[in-house]
């Protein structure tokens, strides 16, 4: 039993009739005559993450993570509901400092609280649970769908790839990098940068478009399989940081290196497709957002991913992505 | 630390800027552009619900709660999203079985699900944990508040009182009840009946409303305090079901038992105030819509909640409701 499968087969028949669920292959939903888009997202401690974590930066997280979702479809955000099942044993301290990190990043977005629910769990073992459910405006032009690329689109990806996951490693000391590096690579993991302007200048421009959680490798197939198409990615091609550049030379395997790196997950950059006719004006889109913007592949006849090599040969992925129900 | 503490105090001040979050002190919020109302409830294993309940009437219990908050502002229901935590060990089938009993609700409410986020507890014993955002179009009347009443309205409850309290009483084997009352009382616990149509027909006419879950001294209590109130409840008043008379029956001390009744939750009924201009037209309004409504009250100088005797005195009250904070 995979989360895809429990997805497609149990949930999505639950929202016949409602055409803005798009099936739910998407990460957001339209309600069309209220003009809304709608997403959802939940993070459990000791899943999502590490117990640990300062709880102001765990706020922060829910925010982007959720406001990536919309930075994907070009939409802007509006404000979101919270729910929170805190711990039996909760102190007031940690409300508060949970509570300051929603304030720091609801000025940061110019977002709201506009309700929500707060309760415990029946055990001091209970983990922190949180969900969030955020709106805000679609784009004129329409929201990015997620199955819209055609056959020869190009594939792209904003930022770099692999961080969030090496700043996962260095915090759970399964690496040793720099201070610097280490410093880095934990804030790609505990603040992602949701794309918003660039999502939004890509409105009307790109042809497909998801935020990468999953993973890249995961992600492009979420692309692919939507769009009918196979994705191919040029693996040389994928926007690496300095860090990440440090960790690949340490690596034995750099080809491997580079697989692992398109595995990891919380990147929460904004990966697209759009037609090869469009590179210029997708250039522009990049500079007015001041986001880089990396061509990394194409969208190819077939189904799921392939990760190429300088010669074109397919490197062998052992991640499909993560999934909550195959662990 | 209360749970109302909490969320006045830490969670209110992030709602600034967005009135329709009627700074937290109802259980809905109003996007008033789009014009929508929205609620979120939340529902644990061992909390809200047994950790036995079978998941199907968990499924209907998270639907039905959600709409009495709808319900009691007059709203009608569109869609929800839904978040769901499982233990890590979940079963197929026990999706499944969950999801039918959403699908069930959903055909008899005429509601579709939108979206949401579906995920595991990193480990077995990580309780399965709900999140519901349900929304839905106000009434052409506008909200029915939870503060507008005004001094000398009377007080209404929709249905019987005490029954889901009762219920769980029976299901937990605290009290011996018969078969048959038994059965029905756990049935009050596990399906609640949200008063639609009823809220619906009080839009306009009610000056301030709540849905009891808290426990009916508790809610009346939000009435009143949000109204700048006191509710004055004739304890005999408080209509009860023939399995509640037996059990108040078998009880050492009636005003007692009538108190613990008016403190237990889960009652998914609906309170309301109402001027004394207005008591043929509620009646007309419980008539429309089949609902059994009983005067209990009015709203007095002063604050809280006073539970009286036939003489008038003050019935001593030791629930104040159901506090996450305060187990």
């Amino acid at each position: 039993m995979g989360e895809f499968d429990i997805i497609r087969e149990v949930f999505a028949p639950l929202t016949a009739g409602a055409p803005g669920a798009f099936n739910l292959i998407d990460d957001v939903a339209l309600l069309e005559q209220q003009n809304l888009v709608v997403t959802k997202d939940l993070m459990v401690a000791g899943v999502h993450f590490l117990p640990k974590d300062p709880l102001d930066l765990v706020a922060r997280k829910l925010i982007r993570a959720n406001l990536s979702d919309l930075a994907a479809k070009g939409a802007k955000p509006l404000g979101y509901f919270l729910g929170c099942v805190w711990p039996a044993n909760v102190k007031r301290e940690a409300i508060e400092l949970f509570a300051q990190g929603l304030r720091e990043d609801q000025e940061t977005y110019r977002i709201s609280l506009f309700g929500g629910d707060t309760t415990a769990h029946a055990t001091k073992t209970g983990p922190l649970t949180l969900s969030a459910t955020f709106f805000g405006t679609p784009p004129k032009q329409g929201l990015t769908p997620r199955g819209g690329a055609n056959l020869g689109d190009d594939l792209y990806v904003s930022g770099t790839i692999g961080d969030a996951g090496l700043g996962l490693a260095a915090l759970k000391k399964e690496f040793k990098f720099t201070t610097v590096d280490k410093a880095s690579l934990a804030t790609r993991y505990h603040l992602p940068e949701p794309r918003l302007s660039l999502g939004a200048a890509l409105a009307g421009l790109a042809t497909a478009a998801i935020d990468v959680s999953d993973g890249l490798i995961a992600d492009a197939g979420h692309i692919a399989n939507a769009s009918g198409l196979r994705a191919a990615i040029d693996a040389v091609a994928i926007p690496r940081s300095p860090a990440a550049g440090t960790w690949i030379a340490a690596q034995d395997n750099r080809w491997r290196a580079l697989a692992a790196l398109s595995g990891f997950g919380d990147d929460y950059e904004i990966l697209f497709a759009a037609p090869p006719s469009m590179r210029r004006s997708v250039t522009v889109a990049a500079k007015a957002s001041r986001t880089e913007v990396t061509r990394i592949g194409s969208l190819t006849r077939g189904a799921g991913v392939g990760l190429l090599d300088e010669r074109g040969a397919e490197i062998k992925t052992s991640s499909t992505g993560f999934d909550h129900f195959k662990r």
